[in-house]
């Protein structure tokens, strides 16, 4: 049994972009280039309809929740679409800027500190069983201070977690089936599933692409990709990511603070997503807690993953300020803490090893210019499409940049760049109605990869 | 800011054993003891009663399905006894047998690979994002040969996830509130109070120590720790637990195929937790796989936790074999991959490094030999309570004592013991109505310890 052989086929996922993984045996970021990928097994786990036909069933009914869910995953979706193009084309040179992933390495100075943490895991004294559930008091102060340092947010407020799309679920489970929900439209789909999963919604409308009970508000270009709130209706809970994924659109000081007072207003709870906040370059807030008032009705969620590269090693953190009360005065954080010990084990000691060296002086500045390289794709990005007549947006404030085609479908869109050009990107409609007719473009990607994507969009519209 | 200085501080949490966790810096894993901790903070998120009087409230209503929920989580509950302990005694040499934490160092071979795979994330090469939500292919494939080798488990039926008890909360987050379930009496914890979270129950009845509209089965040494099924009520799932924890009882074939057919007979799910499985001395099956038909009405989580040490690491799998239908016929599998999708992220990358090494010919021997380390101690503490006179059950296929202290209660024997010997048990009324009257010593913990331990028993107890 040779198990460790296998290790380098591992990597084949069915939502990374792990077809750009092993491209390139030299270390110099701008020298790698794509690939082909001679075979992709696409992972089956359903029952043919003939196997269903004369097949046990057990008594059990589906969850009619998830039923309500369409198609798949948006992710997900993507990759398989990716996968059959890849049949089609054994040979291609595939560049994914579709989801979000990171490609550049870890700085050393993190992975260095994961390895140490490994190691004394075979030691009497460096070794460690269950970690608290909110993860390790080390972290959870360093946490506090390098990004809420001025704002009043404390230690016993954040809770680590294996990521923010984890916590977001989680905080679905805190809320339960019996609240209403906002989100930004477009928005990341992670919001508007996980409140279908939860029952929060009714059924899917096709005729307008969102789910009943859902208050989507609406984000264009018209409106500064910030909702027009007098014409929003109250929810308990708001999602609100900035900077945005997708649009890229940063709020700023003044709209947050109406953000606020419009929650306040409502008695309504926001989680703040603010996943991207470190790819700000405008004066904007970075935190919704700088805005006066924000602990009592906000919730944060953010993550290593955009930053350090933690897509892979899974590490984040939700802040819960202990100001931020239910109707009858009963703290959210304690329910939250109550999940958090039921459902969930903490993040992995050695990941949050890692985080913790993401937050001394160097691993700060190594997360910096990991950022830096990916604005700098961004730039690259931005001007490839400015100089080929499209109106775009984003870029700026995040790793994004949102492409409009007016008058066109986002999947059309889509297909038509993966076909004529090899390039994996994601369609705007994936993210809610108000994304179609755009395209989001991700900044992660290689340097050779971001250069030779760009060629290929100005081969195609030129 | 030096923040690595302080990681050694970040292993006090609210639910390990960390307090005897820097307890020696010998290597030799018999050569430890305890030594006193001075000051133990307890963590605090709650407002207090006057704050929560004038302060600011929203209106979103508490969820009343976790309102449901009683008193703290075990395990955590457990913690703060034991900090109390620690405030009123504070040169107490307290040792901890109460929550199953592990202790003794993770083997090298493990340990290594999971810090090459920590070193290899700074090179181009060897990164890797978002990995599969499932897991990587090779652990899967590896797991399914270990594990399932001849039962007609595939790679696909494996998904990998960060621990059986985070998968526990997305198989109900799957079953959704509609359902209905029965759970050993005792069990662990977490799957009754998921089940009231999800809210497939109803209130708690002081009188019974129960939740209503859930079907406890009753496992006690008149029935071997055997439920007697014909007068268990049909419930929806079941969830089933063996080798047992607590009372380390192990279901033997003829027992197991019994409730394959009850199930199968009502169309019910089993929900088969089999973390312990490795523990088993008889020659009972260490899957329910084993028995014919169980892939038609069963699911099986399963961790690493108590075979490698990973309690801290987080990594487990949980199999959902493609044969399994609800009612409409439409597999689970399919249903659980949208929620790993949609809910989580995969495993750590690092910890699935580590897994694999697990599985090396190398690491099932080194996995080996920490179980039989266990084991060791297991049979220590059974002879203890032997020679003094107890009624002792488990210990056989589990690394859990399940002492009899008939006629008196759980709470009490446990305050006892902790205030007398300053030894942390896990009440068995913990586990459910079921439990009262027994005390769970979990034989995770120095050797040392364990002795000095059952010294302090026979003091007591003599």
């Amino acid at each position: 049994m040779s198990l460790m052989s296998n290790l380098s086929t591992s990597m084949i996922s069915s939502s990374s972009s792990a077809f750009l993984a092993p491209i390139s045996f030299n270390s110099s970021r701008t020298q790698s280039v794509s690939v082909p990928v001679k075979s992709i097994k696409i992972i089956k786990c359903v029952a043919t309809p003939q196997e269903q036909q004369t097949a046990y069933k057990t008594k059990v009914s589906r969850n009619a929740n998830i039923a309500k869910l369409q198609a798949g995953y948006l992710f997900p979706e993507i990759a398989r679409r990716r996968a059959a193009h890849l049949l089609k084309y054994p040979n291609a040179q595939v560049i994914s800027l579709g989801i979000g992933d990171t490609t550049e390495p870890i700085p050393e100075v993190i992975t260095s500190a994961m390895a140490k943490r490994s190691h004394a895991l075979s030691t009497l004294e460096g070794y460690s069983g269950y970690g608290a559930e909110q993860g390790e008091k080390a972290l959870r102060a360093a946490l506090a201070s390098a990004f809420y340092g001025n704002l009043g947010i404390e230690e016993d407020d954040i809770f680590v977690s294996d990521g923010a799309k984890c916590d977001i679920s989680r905080l679905q489970v805190v809320f339960g089936s019996d609240v209403t929900m906002a989100v930004q439209d477009p928005s990341y789909p992670a919001y508007v599933d996980s409140s279908v999963i939860m029952g929060q919604t009714g059924q899917f409308q096709k005729d307008v692409e969102k789910y009943a009970n859902i208050e989507y508000m609406r984000c264009t270009p018209e409106n500064g990709f910030f909702p027009d709130l007098s014409s929003v209706a109250r929810t308990d809970i708001i999602f609100f990511c900035s900077p945005n994924n997708p649009t890229g659109a940063a709020a700023t000081r003044e709209q947050l603070t109406q953000l606020v007072k419009f929650a306040k207003d409502n008695g309504s709870i926001i989680v703040y997503d603010s996943a991207y906040a470190m790819y700000m370059s405008d004066d904007n807030p970075r935190s919704i807690f700088e805005i006066p008032g924000a602990k009592e009705v906000a919730i944060e969620t953010a993550s290593f993953s955009k930053y350090a590269g933690f897509t892979g090693v899974r590490l984040g953190w939700t802040v819960v300020p202990k100001q931020l009360l239910f109707s009858d005065g009963f703290p959210v954080a304690r329910d939250f803490n109550r999940i958090v010990c039921t459902c969930f084990n903490g993040a992995s000691n050695i990941s949050q090893a890692g985080g913790l060296a993401c937050l001394s002086p160097e691993g700060l500045e190594a997360m910096q210019e990991v950022i830096g390289f990916y604005k700098e794709n961004t730039k690259i990005i931005v001007e490839t499409f400015n100089s080929l007549g499209f109106k775009v947006y984003g870029g700026q404030n995040a790793p994004y940049v949102w492409v409009h085609f007016p008058g066109r479908s986002s999947w059309d869109v889509f297909s038509e760049i993966l076909e004529k050009t090899h390039i994996v990107t994601t369609p705007g409609s994936g993210f809610g109605p108000g994304g179609e007719g755009f395209i989001r473009v991700s900044a992660f990607g290689h340097r050779e990869n971001v250069l030779e994507a760009c060629r290929r969009f100005k081969q195609l519209y030129n």
